[in-house]
């Protein structure tokens, strides 16, 4: 018996090739009623997809989509590198796409991505992406996406990230053991699932031991804008009358900012403000002071996500669980958050 | 009068359109007698290149493809942002391709642009890279290319450049006034042209004030592979009899390596080795002991070789003059050359 093609079973339910392809794969587009169909006459036909012709079709790019926020972070370099060690070894090519944290930029390059350029995209979206309506025409198309450190919550996918509200959590109860009073959470992108776990995890702890917000006390400052900005955000802080006598960077750039402002102001680490970040500075130890860091796994999660990415690639079935992968940071305490 | 097609042209003059598009370009493969040959015919027949056609030929992808070494050197992150202050005005996407410095990826990634997928490339040069044979069927196919940082020398288009020979020459006399005695370049990956330029330039401040190598002194380490590896090689150095008292890191990541190194062995900087490196470092001025760089315009070297690369996308002449812009890089002295 020879093996009907999908664009015979379409024609025989008087259905478009994509609403039935989508039917297969159990999007959410096509109703309950249209997939019993579907799968109904799939199995009356005897109809299988071609694993073969599909791989062929999908892996001639022989490259995948990496889009990230910006490169300027130590973390996405390491990040990069894992998938690097991974995509290599499958003769693979990165092409790396900056969103420079813009919801606008993201959506057009998912544009690009799905004109059959690549053959499968790794995303950590931007600190404006709300919606994943821009993402969902690449799962349409077979292109598998995988999300690393920054997801869209509630998009069914893989993803890969780190523990963030424990290590929120962890960073608060860090400087309260070391006897910080008014510790601040420097935030960046209120929106970022990732930033907002950190939040509010670092919240959760100030609450379990009862430190409250006040007129005098804002637990979180926002530092979004550029480096002029950002500068301008932590100088008014550490200069404040009320200023914090610790604080938590919530991403690498602000620690930078946090120990120039300090050096600036001439206010002592750690005697006078104790500091810790999530970070992947290489130059951590080497800082004056050495600096107390949350470190991400960040190559770990770059090659994770690329050999999840590759699974769904090379592997022919037309759906995929959902999963999930956690990889823990890790504090690692340095002189920046000692005391003398 | 209707315009003659370069199909036309080529076909009285019973040669490939390659050859007469490679003549009309003045390309090096093609005789004088042939050039004058065509370009004759050309004014003959009132041949004119169409620019339009041309012009959306040749944009049709709104893409630049970036060939870099690597991302994980802070010099790189600031030179990507630089391209992409000038890609974004004029809606341009950046496709970023890693070579990490072997040749072989490098001639693969060249190949991936040459298909229509990139408008235009800028290239900084894997370290194996010794021959231009792979990036010359770019410019036959009338995709431009601009050099950034790393050149191939010799090959005829746009470069942006740092002084490197005068930057070379002035770390060393920088460690020599202030008292080193056995000044040592920690170099990377001998052949690309910027690293050995800087090296030359070291070695000729030794050479002015009569400083000779000998067998216990080697003015030159070698610092190739892996973080391991390099560390390896720093700590030997550093541990040995003769070990230098001053040291020029070529490359960031070196400086990186030898504080790492001397906090290890516990070697007091600047008191026991001074250390002076070519970085952008953000962090450098709150590395313990702040660290004396040779600061590279990278955000500007990446925003003029965008520039000069969409003049070349825009603008429809067959011909280009080579252009070199040297952009000078600045010494900003720190602790870690300072006297107590």
């Amino acid at each position: 018996m020879s093996k009907i093609t999908i664009r015979e079973l379409a024609k025989s339910l008087n259905l478009s090739i994509a609403s039935v392809s989508k039917a297969l794969k159990d999007s959410h587009e096509i109703s309950a009623a249209t997939k019993k169909k579907v799968v109904d006459m799939a199995h009356q036909l005897n109809y299988i997809p071609n694993p073969y012709a599909s791989s062929l079709r999908k892996k001639k790019s022989k490259t995948i989509g990496v889009i990230l926020p910006e490169v300027a972070d130590n973390f996405f370099s390491l990040v990069i590198n894992g998938i690097q060690s991974v995509a290599e070894l499958k003769g693979y090519h990165l092409l790396i796409y900056l969103s420079h944290d813009k919801f606008l930029n993201e959506k057009t390059i998912v544009e690009d991505c799905s004109s059959g350029r690549v053959d499968g995209v790794l995303i950590s979206i931007s600190g404006e992406t709300n919606t994943p309506t821009h993402i969902q025409p690449l799962l349409d198309e077979n292109i598998p996406i995988v999300f690393f450190d920054r997801e869209y919550e509630g998009f069914d996918t893989a993803t890969v990230l780190t523990n963030d509200y424990e290590c929120g959590y962890l960073s608060a109860k860090h400087l309260l053991n070391k006897g910080v009073e008014r510790p601040v959470f420097l935030s960046v992108y209120g929106a970022i699932a990732m930033c907002k776990k950190r939040e509010d995890g670092f919240l959760a702890c100030l609450h379990d031991v009862g430190i409250v917000a006040s007129r005098w006390y804002k637990p979180v400052i926002n530092c979004n804008g550029n480096a002029v900005e950002v500068n301008k955000t932590i100088i008014k802080l550490l200069k404040g009358k009320h200023a914090p006598d610790g604080v938590v960077a919530s991403v690498e750039r602000l620690a930078i900012q946090v120990y120039l402002a300090s050096q600036e102001l001439q206010i002592s680490i750690p005697a006078q403000l104790k500091v810790i970040a999530f970070s992947t500075l290489e130059t951590a130890p080497i800082l004056n002071p050495s600096l107390t860091t949350i470190c991400q796994p960040a190559f770990d999660m770059g090659k994770t996500a690329a050999e999840l990415l590759f699974k769904r690639i090379e592997k022919n079935t037309l759906r995929f669980k959902p999963e999930r992968i956690i990889l823990p940071s890790v504090l690692m305490e340095r002189d920046s958050t000692r005391n003398p």
